[in-house]
C-alpha cells in the first residue's frame, strides 16, 4: 500500500523541475533495478515492487538496508512513467558528478550538442558504455539524463557512463582537447580519414551542430551516403553509433 | 471541414487491421508529404492540410489531380497519430510490391527477424536508404511498415526502400543467398572479418535471432565491446547501423 501523497510525490518526478528540486529520479523494470540493487545500492532511496519482485530480492534489500514497499499492479501503474510498467520502480538519488580526468591524447569521447529525443539520448549513453567511453559531455539544451525515457533507453548504462552538462568551449579548455571532430553533411569521408583520439561533436536531430559550436570544429567528418539524392540524413543516434564504431575500429582493432 | 465519418475512418487507419482492410495508410508532416506530392503523387488518396500548407502546394495538387481538404489545427489533432501534428496528413494507398531481383553476389541486404519497435524499424529503413540498400526483408512478426510511427521514423525513406515480408528460408531460396550473416553475441569480430555481399540477419530487441532462423546463419558476426562486463547489448537499430556501415565500408570504400 502506498499513500496518495506518495503517489503524488513519485508522479512529480516524471518532471525535471521536481526531480531537480528533490535530487531524485526514477528507475523502472526488473532488469535495471536488480542491477541497481547489485551494483549501486547506495543510489536507491526507496523501492516499490510487486509481491513477486520483492520476494525475490528481499534478502538483498535487507542486507543493503534499502526501504521497500509492496505495491499492486494498479498502484504501480499510477506511479510509473511507462505505458506498461514492469514489476518495480525505484526512487533514486542523483548521481554525484565524478571528477573527470580525461586525456584526449589517449581517449575519445562524445559531445552531444542539443540532442533532444530521449530515445536517441539514452541509446547513445548505452553505445558509449559498449565502446568503453566512460564519460560523455552535452550541452545544457540536450535531454535530461534523468528523464525516465532516457534512463529506460540506457538499459542500465547510466550506471557506468558519466554524463556531464557543460559548454563545448569549457570541455575543450578544461580537458585540453586539440582534435575536435564534428559530424556534418559535407566533411571528410569518415572511412578514409585517419582518426585519432579527440572529442566528437554530434548535433541536433533536425539542425545539426549549432552555429556557435561549429567554430570549435577542427575536423568536420561525414558518413558518405550511397548517392546524392537519397535520405538527407541518418537518425542522430544512428550517425553517432556509426561514427563511434569507426573511431573504435581505427583506434583499437 | 471534415465530417465525423471521415474523422472516424482516418482514425481507424491508426490500426493495422483497418489499414489492411482498406489498403490505406497515413503519412504526416510538411516535409514528407511535400516529398510525396513531388515524387509519388499516385500514392496519395487524399490530403488534409491547414490553410497555409494547402495554399503553398495547391498548384501541384491541382496539376496532379489530388483531392484535398483544408482542416483546422483542431481537426488535424483529431485525425493525427502524432502527439504534435505537423500541418498536414495524407491518406495513401499501399505501395505495390515491386519485383525484386536481388543478386546477392553483387549486393548486400538486411533481414529483420522480429524487430518490434516502430522507431527501430523506421530508423533501419532510413539507414538502408542512406547506404543504397534498395530492398530489405523481414519476418511477418516484425513491425508493420505502415504503422504511423514507422512511417514517421523513416523520414520519407519508405518511398525509396522496398520492404518485403517473407520467411528467411524463402528469401534465401528465392534469391539464392549463399552468405547469410547473423548479428549475434558470440560470433566473429566484424571489424576483422573480410565481409562479402550477402544477407545480414538482425534479431529481435530482447531475444536476438529466433532459434528457427539461427540454423540458416552461415557467418555469425559480433560487434566487439570494450570489455566483458559492460552493456549486454546495443540497441537493435544501432547494431544494425554499425554492421551495415562496416559492410558498406569494406565493400565500397
Amino acid at each position: 500500500m502506498i499513500s496518495k501523497n506518495q503517489i503524488k510525490q513519485i508522479q512529480s518526478l516524471h518532471q525535471k523541475k521536481f526531480r531537480d528540486q528533490n535530487n531524485l529520479f526514477l528507475v523502472e523494470g526488473i532488469k535495471t533495478v536488480t542491477e541497481l540493487i547489485d551494483t549501486a545500492p547506495d543510489l536507491i532511496s526507496e523501492v516499490f515492487g510487486t509481491d513477486a519482485f520483492i520476494n525475490n530480492v528481499s534478502e538483498k534489500l535487507l542486507r543493503c538496508n534499502i526501504k521497500w514497499h509492496v505495491v499492486s499492479d494498479y498502484e504501480l501503474e499510477q506511479i510509473s512513467s511507462l505505458s506498461s510498467p514492469n514489476k518495480v520502480l525505484a526512487v533514486c538519488n542523483y548521481i554525484k558528478p565524478p571528477k573527470i580526468n580525461l586525456d584526449f591524447g589517449k581517449n575519445f569521447s562524445l559531445y552531444l550538442d542539443d540532442i533532444r529525443d530521449p530515445g536517441n539520448f539514452g541509446t547513445i549513453v548505452r553505445l558509449a558504455d559498449w565502446y568503453g567511453v566512460s564519460a560523455i559531455f552535452c550541452s545544457s539544451t540536450s535531454c535530461d539524463l534523468y528523464n525516465p525515457k532516457v534512463i529506460q533507453a540506457t538499459m542500465g548504462a547510466f550506471l557506468r557512463v558519466s554524463v556531464i552538462y557543460e559548454s563545448l568551449q569549457d570541455v575543450i579548455e578544461k580537458h585540453n582537447a586539440k582534435l575536435v571532430y564534428g559530424a556534418v553533411l559535407s566533411g571528410k569521408n569518415i572511412y578514409k580519414e585517419k582518426l585519432e583520439n579527440g572529442l566528437i561533436v554530434i548535433g541536433n536531430e533536425a539542425n545539426g551542430i549549432t552555429e556557435n559550436n561549429m567554430r570549435y570544429i577542427t575536423h568536420p567528418l561525414t558518413i558518405p551516403s550511397h548517392k546524392e539524392n537519397g535520405s538527407e540524413s541518418l537518425n542522430a543516434a544512428m550517425a553517432c553509433g556509426i561514427i563511434t564504431s569507426e573511431f573504435f575500429r581505427q583506434l583499437t582493432q
